[in-house]
């Protein structure tokens, strides 16, 4: 039995809550909202985020961090990527450095495009593990069979988070490669969005299929050139979770994307989707880094010139199709 | 302008016929079926496959094989893999042996386990070229941004045949590697179905993500073992089109899956789609493949025990998902 601390309690952080509290630990989420804080201690709910999901009495909220993280074993970060570093520092000195934090935020930190671990690192002493992978938070609270990644520096802690977190729905594969992890990550957040607009303009599935196709060549081509591996970018955290990330409904990024597609302005559709989207954060941050570094990001500097310079998606498509006739493979 | 005879006129040949005829060219269509050919030159319509399909002048169908392929440049198999050797056959010595055979068909010959185009090498002289790729039917007929792969053993014909079809909605790529093409079409046919199972039981996108990522896994290293390369699986023909067949109702193999997971029989499921589904061929080619060869193959197996031995697929779920903990990348 461990003790385990989540700051934020959206919805991936509040399935995985439940997951670990009907693993027999205690659990801890810290909330700013003091109604999030309230609903889950007395009605055992987070509306908010997971309107079905009923949460176990071994978990209990709190509007106070230190309260939060006391005496924990493990401490989740579960903020969306730009509150990671301000988190860090709500709980700097107050940790034990041997105690391992785990992230499981899915983007890069705007204007340093740093990775989220790498931000930690620079915050806090202790090991960092990532989770990730294909995982919307609405089937893992519903106990759907679901496969995740856990990933570090030191392979030791990515093992000692699977066997935290494994259960018989829940399979955690381990993968030493944490750049590859987390780019993939921050990456498929831009396609998926694309994938949304292209919904959203009444393209088909063919369509998709082959923005997802050659978005891949996108997310291998940055993420090599940052160091990860071909092999991650095809594994779970790269090319699943851009698929489920690509059809499902669940999907804020998608959603987003969709909306944006059918007219709608970029802060409205944020507006309506009321969650932070990490794609159109992600889609800065990489749009900066492909400018600076030359890589080619077409499908990204497409989508940015259709976000924040007004350009058409319709002649985007047009130009993506319409190019020199050529092989596939480069 | 050309002339292209098309040997059958099921969904995805009916609709490249109208491309072609709508780019100038003259086209002729091969039916064994009366009514189809009647349909097709009196009403302009083909509606079994494609109802929505308006049939432009410039294709004429035919009952007759020797009148549809008279003074063809170029002829397109568009009829099911287990037909494609009787095809070839029924041609043999009528068709000048520079005019280029273009095969559309997925799958592989059962019990043989040969790729198509070798079926057509043995039985014809003529250069064989692959079309393959995210291309359903309804959405080319729609004129949906549509990508495909041209592909051959001698390159020069597979550039031809990229320009013969190119138009602004349907963008050719080429690649050198048939033997990749092929594979990856056919066994990305079993993907699907078992991914229609997937949906069937109730699963979510969780787990057709896990099941498509380590499905990709399983079309490398068959693939691979074959003579086919990485980074065309993870092209168009193998990843975009997996993508596209799993998610779409378009697809056939899925719909199958569907109701095979929803319980009914393969015979019942197979009469419901009226016609044919390449994937539970391509399962049975496979698993005697693998048992031949020892590749490993854990979909295609628990697949094939679903289907011919009767195994609760809820149960081949479960054992995929509670193996021994592991990597990903293995």
């Amino acid at each position: 039995m461990s003790k385990i601390a989540f700051l934020g309690g959206g919805s991936f952080g509040s399935a995985l809550a439940v997951l670990l509290a009907e693993k027999d630990n205690i659990v801890s989420i810290y909330n700013r909202d003091e109604n999030v804080v309230n609903e889950i201690n007395q009605m055992r709910l987070n509306k908010k985020y997971l309107k079905d999901l009923r949460i176990p009495d071994g978990v209990t909220a709190f509007n106070n961090i230190d309260k939060t993280i006391q005496e924990a074993d493990y401490i989740v970060l579960s903020v969306p990527s730009h509150v990671i570093r301000n988190m860090c520092k709500a709980i700097k000195g107050k940790v034990p450095n041997h105690i391992p934090i785990i992230s499981i935020a899915k983007g890069i930190e705007e204007d340093s495009d740093k990775r989220l671990s790498v931000v930690i690192e620079e915050e806090l002493e202790n090991p960092v593990v990532v989770l990730s992978g294909p995982s919307h938070a609405e089937e893992v609270a519903m106990k759907i069979p679901t496969t995740i990644v856990s990933t570090s520096k030191d392979m030791k802690y990515a093992i000692e988070i699977q066997d935290l977190f494994m259960t018989s729905y829940f399979r955690v594969y381990t993968n030493d490669d944490i750049i590859g992890v987390e780019v993939g990550g921050a990456v498929k957040n831009i396609i998926a969005l694309a994938a949304g607009v292209i919904d959203g303009l009444g393209y088909g599935d063919n369509t998709k299929a082959a923005l997802l196709t050659r978005g891949m060549k996108e997310i291998t081509r940055v993420g090599m050139a940052l160091g990860g591996r071909l092999e991650t970018f095809y594994g779970l955290t790269g090319m699943g979770d851009l698929i489920v990330t690509c059809t499902s409904m669940h999907s804020r990024n998608r959603r987003a994307g969709l909306l944006i597609g059918k007219g709608m302005s970029v802060e409205d559709a944020l507006k309506e989707i009321g969650m932070v989207v990490e794609g159109v954060k992600a889609c800065k941050a990489f749009y900066q880094l492909k400018e600076k570094t030359g890589i080619s990001m077409p499908i990204t500097d497409g989508l940015y010139k259709g976000l924040f310079e007004g350009k058409d998606a319709k002649v985007i498509v047009d130009e993506l199709m319409n190019r020199d006739k050529k092989s596939e493979l480069f």
